[in-house]
């Protein structure tokens, strides 16, 4: 547990557990493109979540506000890699912060911590893709220092 | 171990051990970008064979050519996610087939092996990002019907 300070509001920082689960998936479905995504039946999401964590390269994090309501959440995993010199990666997806807790600096300092906790598990490297309609995170994601160097592509399997 | 059979060459398809490494090491070094980003000293490489080789998520690629020459390598790992009703993700990374190969259609039927794998693991998605400046890579993604839908983003820790 962490917990993080914020112009006078606190917030709490966890790895996630199997009861988090229902709000986290609300937050997931609480967005533009979450929404056409998520479905409302949770049993997939309980299977993902067993093999997240399960996964010792995971850390699936879950963020309450003082009202223990759920603030915010992101993926963390460790990849290590042979490349750029053997680094070990932290690879970040996921992210999403609830509308009402926007503005306050939260998503900033839950990525401060993540990086910092990376660095503690000897990743060189973060990296994340966003949609590229995601205009606003992109500016988010370059006010914090992200080089958007690379082009993401998906293919459905 | 696995054959690929293309136009009179045949391929051989192993999962990669540490005997492997100065030639994998060498194919990443051998690329307009890996050439500034890999180093001569193995150490950092073995340690991080160590680490892909014990995470039972990650599946490190060797391809020989039938004078046992090596051809290409990819890096496969399984992400489970939350996100996108709970789907399991294929993320393919450090991509290189050597220069000697390229034209023989080797790329497209790693990829193909790739996501056959992938599916028979579970995954839905398979993701990559590649440099921006990489515009030939760019077409051979979207030739196999890759997505360029995502920005992606990278960060020094």
């Amino acid at each position: 547990m962490h917990t993080l300070d914020l112009a006078g509001r606190r917030f709490v920082l966890r790895r996630a557990v199997a009861g988090d689960l229902p709000e986290l998936v609300a937050l997931l479905a609480d967005d533009v493109m979450g929404r056409e995504r998520e479905s409302a039946d949770l049993a997939p999401y309980e299977r993902a979540f067993a093999l997240i964590d399960r996964d010792p390269q995971q850390l699936l994090l879950a963020v309450r506000d003082e009202e223990e309501v759920m603030a915010a959440t992101m993926q963390l995993t460790l990849m290590p890699s042979l490349s750029r010199g053997g680094a070990i990666r932290l690879q970040i997806e996921a992210v999403r912060v609830a509308a009402s807790t926007r503005g306050s600096g939260l998503g900033a300092a839950l990525f401060s911590w993540a990086h910092d906790w990376g660095r503690a598990q000897g990743a060189s490297l973060a990296q994340l893709t966003t949609d590229r309609s995601r205009v606003d995170a992109h500016r988010f994601y370059e006010r914090l220092g992200y080089v958007p160097s690379h082009v993401g592509f998906k293919l459905s399997l």
